[in-house]
């Protein structure tokens, strides 16, 4: 499934606006101006306006936004005032920082089950979440109501894993591996690729050592 | 250190080019044509041909472009064909897990030491990466030439941590933790936030969710 998302790049940033905002919730002021946000995030004031804006709240000239209205627009734009039950793929090193992440809670996302086929993993548990067996995930997915799989298995059993899960009922996946999987039409992947922020860190570092030479 | 990096949206899209181009590299064919990147990655051949001109290299008519000159291209401006030296600061579950991601390797980041305050895993290797206690930072950072640090600690730990690898003469930070990290002007910090990522999935399920009702 293709839906475009012509926001994407201000969708990125949300989540580091609602940081900021919910800690400066704390100061107790009810109003927060967009200069200061762009201070905070090293961005123009202008692109602060834009990328709000695209919640639907519009701030008041001297005032700023509304701190509480604010806040619960984000929430409900990026739809992370609902619980979202996800299951973890994959239940490695990168599988067990996923179900630890505390971050995760604050936006709704409750990673409720994880799957390995490594049988000493099985019957265990990380942070409180059980392993099942892969040969499990359709009961379980079914059982949990779960609707997002996080896939963090090595990438040759990239597209195996992701055919199970597909074939279990999932239609939404975050992909941690490096594989572009195949998928029918309705199936929704956000791969999540590690070396785009070294990319962009690579680069600076690159040019900085430029403007020293 | 603001560097500004106008072409931030298209860099962060190179890491996906360079797997591909890669992966295609393998039929043996020399030249690669941009519409079938374009098709690969869902994106629209106009869009190919821009962020692939911040490399500095063209296509040529009809045949497009030559893969090798490509592949080192993409790999030069991204400053991926020189080692750097890494360090993980915080060796749980997300620094273990980096530590042993294969990727990283392609791209000539080289994780050579960790380091980590729980004396418990002082001394113990991961991935065939020594963990070193947090009071060794400075020297061990000296004698391996280390000049990245990525920060995996927990978030309560991340300034002080920040703190103690600036000290440690580290210029270049990719910071996995939530926080906004004070450092001096000449310190470089790139932040992950696997929260963006979720945004973006997000927001696409609940606009098919409504499409779908």
């Amino acid at each position: 499934m293709k839906t475009k998302l012509s926001y994407a790049p201000s969708i990125r940033r949300l989540p580091s606006y609602l940081h900021i905002i919910r800690a400066f919730q704390r100061t107790g002021d009810p109003y927060i101006s967009g200069t200061w946000i762009a201070n905070e995030l090293n961005l123009e004031p202008i692109q602060v306006r834009k990328d709000l804006a695209i919640t639907g709240i519009a701030g008041k000239p001297k005032k700023g936004y509304p701190v509480e209205q604010l806040i619960a627009a984000i929430e409900h734009y990026l739809a992370w005032d609902v619980e979202q039950r996800a299951a973890i793929v994959g239940a490695g090193n990168l599988g067990s920082a996923l179900i630890g992440y505390q971050e995760f809670r604050n936006h709704g996302l409750h990673i409720v089950a994880a799957f390995d086929n490594d049988l000493s993993k099985v019957g265990r548990s990380i942070h409180q979440v059980q392993v099942y067996g892969m040969e499990e995930l359709k009961a379980v997915i079914e059982k949990m109501n779960i609707t997002l799989a996080i896939l963090t298995v090595p990438s040759p059993y990239a597209q195996s894993s992701c055919d199970a899960i597909v074939a279990a009922g999932i239609r939404a996946i975050w992909n941690f591996t490096n594989v572009k999987l195949k998928v029918p039409e309705d199936v929704l992947v956000q791969r999540e690729d590690l070396s785009s922020g070294y990319a962009i860190l690579s680069v600076m570092m690159r040019m900085r050592s430029k403007e020293v030479s």
